[in-house]
């Protein structure tokens, strides 16, 4: 409610009767928006109580109003401004005529790829294909109750909270810095290591701390926009690698270093967003010498190194006997589950110190609840046993969406059984009628989080399997059949006559 | 475990037997600190399946590494790395001695003033006295876990969480505005609002947008600084403002509006951090005036409108006829508890639009769990009946941790009976031995997370009296009356003997 105490006065000198001026400031209150139509006013007794005045005055002031038609009574409910009311002060926040922003600066031109779905678009019916997610049935989400239900709760987090750790609960830091250590060889303490916030945080502070305005950035031609926006907006130039089914290309890259001051190269070599790629070893071998030849810093992203299917995962480039100018960055968020949204900052103990503090700047402190829940899940083992049995359940979901795929839709696509990461890069030819064939399955109640557009004109959707159930599959391939054949019937030259090569390397 | 698949490679046409190729192999994850001391090796049976060789194979090469050292038998465990190896590879990263950042750029200086507890120091049977945080034992965090537990969540969160909505749910923003609207008397829409995330996140954005390297920003000269290391970081020069009981001095703004084009005003009118001060009418309206005359933008930190205890809220400026230049900001977090690190952000839709963008950079989405459950809070009335019941229960305490300073510390210090907000600013004179009165206290079990110095060399403590029961007020109260006491026996002239303003104007 409104503290109408506050807004309304009452001044006994003034010759004007108290029902009048109170009828007069209401009215001023209606019209310039404060009150709005369909509103309703305190009862005559809470707010003579409010304005001190004699209830009287106010059921007087009432029947004014109602005269004039500004309020109506509801039966039961009270006085109730009217909902038809014309001509109202235009909304303070509205720009006004003179109210231009076009002069000032124009930091902010990037526009996100992925097509964002409206929210108010999707029934409860649809289907909803990520890009990537695990499947949240899977994850120990549970536990998060048992710290939310906690009997020493309010005492644990009096203890903790005030404190906003900014780089996370060190607690934490300490667990995670053994998780790495011991499933991807790093060789780190908590010096060298802090949480950030899910996400995009840590690349975001990367940038922010290494790059000065002109400085020049390397990374894949084939990498979402939302990194390039990172670094647009930290005033970086951007050089765009060539990568192919290897990952980024090498000699590429130091044929730019020859006439270019590369000052940083991002990079996500185990299951490259959005195209799944993993890099080759003999690549990797070739960047660390670039690395150590050119000393330029490295952001290596972890993504889907935790889940894996053909043979094991390749260790990250910071296991390796890099020059020390790499920051190894990831996310719970797509190893656990959706909610998790702790991230992890590996870097040198100067890097870290920065961070801290920019990251202090953006967000005071971390989701302490979360990080207080996956320092338990970390350290009873619990991460450790949801990867093997995650692993397990994906590469079975995993090979049953491709069989499916080769199936039904083996003329249309083409796509690579993917290594690792929970997500199948599924391209459609340049002469596939792309856009239609999505307005098709969105009509039929399938939507895609994953639709990728790359430089070269090509179509994409990265597909997330982890979290279907083979049933959802089932309908996901069903609608997509259905969708891509009713498009060739009305036009037979989309077909695509050649076997996928998925098909061929399973 | 480590993929050791991957870090050993078996070449049989080499002359060099198996078991010593492995032998080899490990010794050198040894040394170059992948195979950490303390580590255990896979069994002999496990590690000769991963491998893909004869398990005697693997005996042997134990057998070589316990003879050679590197390794030893633990019963019933296995075999582990030896936990006393001397000479390892140095972190790789450590900096090297050619490694230095002090060339790079120094963007960011600033340290936070309030001093971080290290949260290993703390017992369980300490005090922590925050800042000024609600009670967690009166916010519905118990609705937490009905959102966790309800069985439509994984078919609800794949609807939704894959959207990842920028600025918040539609719903949410919805239901936040309408929130604002009825008991801020603003007049917004979903168009002019966004969700941001906890803390710090509206201020950063708002200075991010708003602001270019060189642009003045005033602000009160008692501003924490994490705000001003906000502005300082978005490139700002800082002017600050002189300072009373009645807020930001608007005649100093003023003359320093003559001589100089100022971009932003920064401003916390209800319940300035940290002193508490209320900003006093006059000073409102003269200000909006300078607003409309001086065309400069106004960012306005909510905060603690939501409890008051000397009669009611004052309306922010936000919802009076502004120039439109206006950003308003808040967050859930000290209304409804802490985990609630959700914020609000109103602005004009252009404004909104780029803040948007920007906190995608950031942080791709939001925390959509908590959000879900604010929605819920705010809908089902949850949220005004919170601030209601707490608004009592906080006004109690507040009366009754003011009884208690004036009994047993009134000689020492000086406050106002605070009029808003969840915490009292209690001053010590210059004189008093503020730092060894801390040392006591702390040593006592006795933390206090608000401790302030101003420019002026004034040391006070916001004590948040909000989340502490009758019980942990004397406790307190008992704890620093004896520091303050024993401190004045060893020194007499700390007494600073007049009354405390408090205990006139109560």
């Amino acid at each position: 409610m409104l503290p109408f105490e506050n807004l309304i006065s009452i001044d006994k000198q003034k010759p004007t009767p108290a029902f009048r001026q109170i009828t007069d400031q209401l009215i001023a209150l209606i019209r310039t928006g404060r009150l709005k139509p369909g509103i309703f006013l305190p009862g005559t007794r809470q707010m003579a109580q409010m304005l001190c005045v004699n209830r009287k005055t106010i059921i007087k002031s009432y029947d004014e109003m109602l005269g004039q038609n500004w309020i109506e009574t509801i039966l039961r409910k009270g006085y109730r401004v009217m909902t038809d009311l014309p001509l109202l002060k235009p909304r303070s926040f509205q720009p006004r005529t003179s109210f231009s922003l076009e002069s000032e600066q124009q930091r902010l031109r990037i526009q996100r790829s992925l097509p964002i779905i409206d929210q108010r678009e999707i029934k409860q019916s649809d289907l909803v294909i990520d890009d990537g997610f695990p499947d949240p049935g899977l994850s120990p989400c549970k536990e998060i109750n048992r710290v939310f239900g906690e009997d020493d709760k309010n005492s644990l987090f009096r203890q903790l909270l005030p404190q906003q750790p900014q780089g996370g609960l060190h607690a934490l830091k300490e667990a995670t810095s053994t998780f790495l250590n011991d499933t991807r060889a790093l060789n780190i303490s908590t010096r060298e290591i802090m949480m950030t916030r899910g996400g995009n945080m840590g690349l975001y502070l990367a940038a922010n701390i290494l790059l000065e305005k002109g400085d020049q950035v390397a990374l894949s031609a084939t990498s979402d926009l939302n990194a390039t926006g990172v670094f647009q907006h930290a005033g970086a130039q951007l050089l765009f690698l060539r990568s192919d089914e290897q990952g980024i290309d090498t000699e590429h890259l130091e044929m730019l270093l020859v006439t270019n001051k590369i000052k940083l190269l991002y990079i996500m070599p185990h299951c490259h967003y959005p195209t799944t790629v993993v890099m080759s070893a003999q690549r990797r071998r070739k960047l660390l010498e670039l690395m150590i030849c050119h000393r330029f810093w490295v952001v290596e992203d972890d993504n889907g190194y935790d889940f894996h299917y053909q043979g094991g995962p390749i260790l990250p480039l910071a296991s390796s006997a890099h020059n020390g100018r790499l920051i190894y960055i990831g996310s719970f968020e797509r190893t656990l589950c959706t909610p998790a949204r702790v991230g992890f900052f590996v870097a040198p103990p100067e890097i870290i110190n920065r961070a801290n503090r920019l990251q202090g700047l953006i967000d005071l402190h971390g989701d302490t609840y979360m990080e207080l829940l996956l320092l338990r899940i970390i350290t009873n083992g619990g991460l450790e046993r949801h990867i093997m049995r995650s692993r397990k359940m994906y590469a079975h979901r995993c090979e049953s969406i491709c069989a499916m795929l080769d199936k039904r839709l083996g003329n249309f696509i083409t796509y690579e059984m993917p290594k690792a990461g929970l997500s199948i890069y599924i391209s459609f030819n340049a002469s596939f009628p792309f856009d239609k064939f999505i307005e098709e399955t969105t009509a039929k109640g399938l939507f895609f989080n994953g639709i990728v557009s790359l430089y070269n004109g090509e179509k994409a959707i990265r597909f997330g399997f982890a979290s279907l159930s083979i049933k959802e599959m089932e309908k996901a391939i069903e609608v997509m059949d259905n969708a891509a054949n009713h498009l060739i019937k009305t036009r037979r030259n989309y077909l695509i006559n050649r076997a996928p090569i998925g098909a061929i390397s399973a």
